[in-house]
């Protein structure tokens, strides 16, 4: 039995509340001139009032030295073994765009190529055509039903567009069809068991229909496509921990990763404000709320510290609005760190702060990389933080007699 | 997928480079008069000085409570898992004496022993025979050829051999022809699988002509032989970590454990100063350097405090010479604890110093147990060391989108 399906033994419902705030790439490293990573220099005044009356403590998203992607990331804070439970990438792209797969989907990322009269792959990348002409080409290619299987076609960015091949017996074993590099024909999908060839087979037909359809569209004349994948079929939150759990989240991969693992979706505003305001219109209804919060991660990836240090201020200085509501268990921490100095997301473990009355406070007295360091949450993995949430919240039982 | 494969999913080669320096046993227990360890007693003015600058913590090389070998320890530091990775001790015994064990050869842990005229064992250590004794039998029995197979015998120590089998079609799954006490006849070797007949064979006719040949060497008058295996096969460093990497090692046995995980090994002279040299002297050849430095776990099991100290105090005023070099990452750690209190090997979790540019650094102002305690790595797993140094000098990709 894995630590998953012994909690799924032990949780029960219970009227108490769990609060996630993601604060997405939240983990910084400090400025060579200050010596104080962006949480560190932000001045965070609720946050430390949090920190004094919680506890503290460094979390790996993966395992020490790994840097995570978004997706592992938010399945790590999910209680979700982010090795374990992989999303392929034509699923995870279809979740970029909020796209809603099903159960028996298969997503595959498509680009616009450009091909010439010998059907020769000249550019991978069609010119690199506009946001706008993707979509226009998209409305050409969507919505054909080929042998019974309907195929959804959805613009990206760029290049780069989703299809959707949607009925029944489809399995998602195939190969992809762009060769990699420019001089060679797009290869044939070809299935890797029994099961896909009717998926194979349906590909390699819309291929031939694409290639028709965008005839007059060069530089966008083909398509090549990557990663089929089917809907995972993760177990739900709902099934793991008995929770009913909604996520707020402005961007649509963090929507779309949580409805991957059973979590409603609820419309927000684009401010933190309004990401707490819907926590409070919809407080009755649910008793787990996954809050996002992007700036941070966007001014790390940029380079921007003060920006950053200015998206932590702006947390920071609404979370009144959110602890008001007689939280539970609140958890303050992110999905990664995202130190600006690398203009990336990086392995460093990310600072997490837990609240509630039963969490045995530490020393900790501001929330920061330095302070968590001698936190009492000590360094655990981000797997292990929706435990600790549930524990906190009184929703776990007892484990043997 | 586990951590290991992970990591050679995600790793790529850059110029950036990676110092490992193992003090072997570093980590120590307080003398009662003083209370504090022989680390803590060393005047360390300039590992103190990296310590400032870098990241600390504890790192237990298998797990809580668990007092690692040499071996265990070595390959917890460079990334494999000590429990899955399984080194015989016939492999092991022939890696002390710094013998290449190659794919196919099985290598066996020979003892001399003493039989009286019926065949009965009378002494399983044959007296006990002096280095030169050993050495001079062992040249009588090597270099045997038996059905196509050579037999190379290499002096340990006193009654101590080994003999390496090395041909074609030789399976190591064999049974031991120690009996374990006196007064019984030396056993057969029993294949214990029908590939390793061949060699259970060829090892009965060795032990039968090595009777012949040492019957006038009372007491060392026969051979019992333990631990037949095979070279383990291990991935290699170079595939893992896409490193070019060098062991340098003034002693046998760590220079057959870095051969065992694919390194170079270097020959080096018998100080500290000789072996940051020998960095110096191939510091753009290789990315990777894995530096062992033995007296401080010699004094240790000596139970000599005051020798460790100066040990670990010899390598603090040689290290400017490795420093100057201008390192990316730099660890400073230990293979085990070895404290001169207990006389040898010990479970105590081991202190580690990493030195680089975006290492997030704590508030640890000098390398101790007791300030490690309070590092920014906290306690982590040694397998986790090599991951946070491939991190640290940006040669691992990130996991996921």
């Amino acid at each position: 039995m894995d630590t998953q399906e012994l909690i799924r033994s032990l949780s029960h419902s219970t009227s108490s509340k769990i609060i996630l705030l993601v604060l997405d790439g939240l983990g910084g490293l400090p400025q060579p001139e200050t010596g104080k990573t962006e949480l560190e220099t932000a001045s965070t005044p609720n946050l430390d009032k949090l920190a004094i009356k919680g506890v503290c403590g460094l979390s790996d998203p993966i395992a020490p030295g790994i840097t995570p992607g978004s997706a592992p990331g938010h399945l790590a804070l999910f209680g979700y073994d982010p090795i374990r439970y992989e999303i392929g990438r034509g699923v995870l792209e279809a979740t970029g765009i909020d796209f809603a797969v099903q159960p028996g989907d298969v997503a595959a990322r498509g680009n616009f190529c450009t091909v010439d009269g010998n059907g020769l792959v000249t550019d991978r990348r069609a010119g690199r055509i506009s946001d706008e002409k993707c979509t226009e080409l998209c409305q050409i290619l969507d919505r054909q039903h080929i042998d019974g299987i309907e195929v959804i076609v959805r613009p990206v960015r760029g290049h780069r567009f989703v299809a959707v091949f949607r009925g029944e017996g489809l399995s998602p074993e195939v190969n992809d069809s762009d060769p990699q590099q420019v001089g060679l024909l797009p290869l044939d999908i070809t299935a890797r068991n029994i099961e896909s060839v009717k998926l194979a087979n349906i590909a390699n037909k819309f291929i031939s229909s694409a290639r028709e359809l965008l005839a007059e569209q060069n530089p966008a004349n083909m398509v090549l496509f990557r990663g089929f994948s089917g809907e995972p079929g993760f177990p739900s939150m709902k099934d793991i921990y008995k929770l009913n759990p909604a996520a707020v989240a402005g961007y649509p991969m963090y929507r779309g990763l949580a409805r991957l693992v059973g979590m409603d979706t609820l419309d927000t505003g684009p401010g933190i404000s309004d990401v707490f305001a819907t926590v409070k219109e919809y407080y009755e209804k649910y008793d787990f709320f996954f809050l996002h919060y992007k700036p941070t991660d966007a001014a790390g990836e940029d380079g921007d510290f003060d920006r950053k240090v200015k998206a932590i201020e702006e947390v920071d200085e609404a979370l009144p609005e959110l602890t008001a509501l007689d939280l539970d268990v609140l958890v303050v921490t992110g999905d990664h760190s995202t130190p600006a100095i690398l203009k990336g997301h990086s392995w460093h473990p990310v600072p997490i702060l837990l609240s509630s009355k039963f969490c045995r406070a530490d020393d900790v007295k501001n929330f920061s990389e330095s302070s968590c360091v001698k936190g009492g949450l000590g360094r655990i993995s981000t797997v292990d933080i929706m435990p600790l949430a549930m524990a906190n919240a009184l929703k776990l039982k007892k484990f043997g007699a």
